[in-house]
């Protein structure tokens, strides 16, 4: 087609707001995150999963919160009148396909997906409209060894990116007891109990004063008792304000047993949160978040809970489930403040350049060859002098290059340029892949 | 939070119509297919990129054809205002890209993506509305060795597959020839030209004599000529028919070229097919396909070709390119056809049972110590007997087993179960990794 084609009005470069282009430097700094999320999730027995990020919008109105559901995704209506949401989260496609099959499935799962997730919200530091989320479950395990499990995968994950222990902390609550705290003891309606977790859970975003105002509206003459528990200092001091009853009981013991547990992994920078409540209306028991404790950039790193009821939304028998959901922006953002993050290269070894196109089918069996013996080439295909030709292997940051002209072809010798050192090695055609692969054994090690 | 929580009706367990999920042993064959993509395309030294499935719905009105953008795309307004398409092809999501920093990148530019893609269509077999699909391009090469390359570059991708050469066939037309039979030569508008070229892309849908009817509405006059070009059985009688004109001679002789240096590389079943249009609106030059030779199956394995002027649509210089596009739904189902696909097997090396609780912190700690020695091991947290435990690893397909009571611990001797073959080893705890090392080594060389 001619360029005098129709629709010649300048088109933007721009990407659509809030979404990310992904060039390769970038996208290895992605493949790097996710490189880690993968191979310590396949080290603790995790299986890969994925879905499509075209859902049932009905599938969020159950059990995501109303807030996120009506203001925060991309709903739309199809040609053939379906109402489609693009994922907001993973949480509900998993059950959905764990409940789908549970009776050929083999109980218990450990599955982790990496999927895109997108929220209609206005982009800010670490918050785009479409981010990746590492997310991790297991399906049919009860007790909190599963807790125990999931939580000692995200700190390997954290510690394999070279973030040290002090760098993080994780936070424990559970929402056994603050239910049994809000509903059994306080009798507050389920309706306020939710409306006061929400309330907890902005309470860093306001002043003190505005959280204390909006507390006593909703809870009258109890505000007191729960502020008593909100300002504990530590488990022993919360604990001493309760009541005995057993699932105050139960549910205290098992964050108990939960810390020591971690603390015998070693895991030490796990505390309880009595404010830590996280969004999503479906958790049952504990819930966890490890935050980075650098004190100018206190964030959440990841989250998770135990979601024993989701399933029954799909008419299944309950299927106990633990997991938690680690988002990239802000993992890359905090392997950036802490200088974590590998310099760019390539996967390319070698760039072929040529002194004459003579040569050119002979570099294309040459390439063959190698690519044979496990080495990754390009070939300059254009008509630059040779210098240009190099220059464009360094810009692309190739560690290696073989300039090949007639007099190669008919001495067979050939010489392998390192464009880090410098240094130079003339071997046989049959060596070249030897010289290359100490050069990239050597660039490894670094 | 309770199960009585409201919107208690219950979800269907379905994915959304025309998607998939992907089980463990789907995503498995999806990784499969990917890593031999993404191998073979950094052997050719080709490097990942990415951008996000929106995009503003303009991008596709300038060149993907008008069908397409109107009746096929997922597009939808924001509530910003903004139209907004799930994209359809990954062309005008690169072409943005490369545009949008055209100064500072070094050219040429080996990229190459594994999009998700959406299309609004009936699901039918090979056709989904969401599928996967390679996309490799080369920008800033202008000569015809730039079509080898990717040419060469998809067959050594069919033949690492395990398809021989006579399985699939290579179809090699050009837009710079067809444009200049059908505007220069036999004067039709530029928007004729497009229709015949649709209809002749149309030819194998419809009957003979519906065809002939069609072609000759638009070409009039013009009939006989092109049905002559058509019908022509080889490039040589197609040669024969046509006039001597500048356009002509250097589009034909650069087709002559292609094949010869094909041929050169040892890829001997590429031919010149006359009928092979392409849909998109945006190719300059060569198109080129691959098609399955299998006569109950013709399908079209991949497409591409060279698309020299998209980027002006940005208001960019032009830059020479060549890309094409390979499906996962065509690429699984012809590896099923050829069974081809590798044998279902979780990444998990070793399962480790228990025969008391008390033992679950030792465990815990093995767990750890086998994963710092690179093995990848899921341990039962439940409180079933070994038996059942066992037979939990053998449903995950899990190759090792071992089983650790108060025995074991104290007696510093631990027994590995290789479930394939039932064989038994007994060993130190330090020799653990070993053993399964070497299970895993045999079951890679199957």
């Amino acid at each position: 087609m001619s360029n005098t084609h129709k629709g010649t009005r300048r088109l933007e470069t721009q990407s659509y707001k809030g979404v990310r282009d992904f060039y390769p430097e970038d996208q290895a700094i992605q493949e790097y995150i996710f490189g880690i999320w993968r191979t310590v999730a396949e080290s603790f027995g995790y299986v890969a999963y994925s879905g499509s990020i075209l859902e049932p919008a009905e599938l969020y109105r159950a059990k995501t919160g109303d807030e996120i559901v009506n203001e925060q995704t991309y709903t739309f209506t199809d040609r053939g009148g379906r109402e489609v949401t693009l994922r907001p989260e993973m949480t509900p496609t998993v059950a959905r396909m764990v409940a789908a099959r549970k009776r050929e499935l083999p109980f218990p799962l450990r599955w982790f997906s990496i999927p895109n997730l997108f929220r209609y919200e206005n982009p800010q530091r670490g918050r785009l409209r479409e981010h990746w989320q590492l997310n991790v479950d297991l399906f049919g395990a009860k007790t909190i060894d599963a807790e125990v499990e999931v939580i000692a995968l995200a700190v390997e994950i954290l510690r394999k990116f070279g973030l040290t222990d002090e760098k993080f902390s994780i936070r424990i609550n559970s929402r056994t007891v603050m239910n049994a705290i809000l509903i059994d003891w306080l009798r507050l309606s389920e309706e306020n109990s939710r409306a006061v977790s929400k309330l907890i859970d902005r309470k860093e975003k306001m002043p003190r004063s505005e959280f204390d105002e909006k507390l006593s509206a909703l809870l009258g003459e109890h505000n007191q008792v729960l502020l008593t528990l909100l300002n504990s200092k530590n488990l022993e001091e919360f604990s001493s304000h309760l009541p005995t009853n057993d699932a105050l009981t139960s549910g205290m013991s098992e964050i108990k047993d939960l810390l020591a547990k971690l603390e015998g992994l070693g895991i030490t920078n796990a505390i309880f949160d009595q404010t830590l409540m996280r969004g999503f209306d479906y958790y049952t028991g504990i819930v966890f978040e490890i935050f980075d404790t650098n004190p100018n950039n206190r964030r959440s790193l990841f989250g998770g809970g135990r979601y024993d009821e989701l399933l029954n939304i799909f008419g299944s028998e309950p299927v106990p489930a633990v997991g938690f959901g680690m988002g990239d922006v802000t993992m890359r953002d905090v392997l950036e403040t802490y200088n974590l993050l590998p310099a760019y290269t390539p996967p390319t070894d070698l760039y072929i350049c040529h002194t004459s196109q003579n040569v050119l089918p002979f570099i294309h069996d040459l390439a063959a060859t190698l690519r044979g013996q496990n080495i990754r080439v390009a070939i300059d295909l254009s008509e630059r002098k040779v210098g240009d030709q190099i220059k464009t292997a360094d810009k692309h940051k190739i560690p290696c290059v073989v300039c090949v002209g007639e007099e190669e072809v008919s001495g067979k010798k050939f010489t392998v340029k390192c464009l880090a050192d410098r240094s130079e090695t003339t071997v046989s055609e049959s060596e070249i892949h030897t010289v290359i692969k100490k050069v990239r054994h050597e660039k490894d090690r670094l």
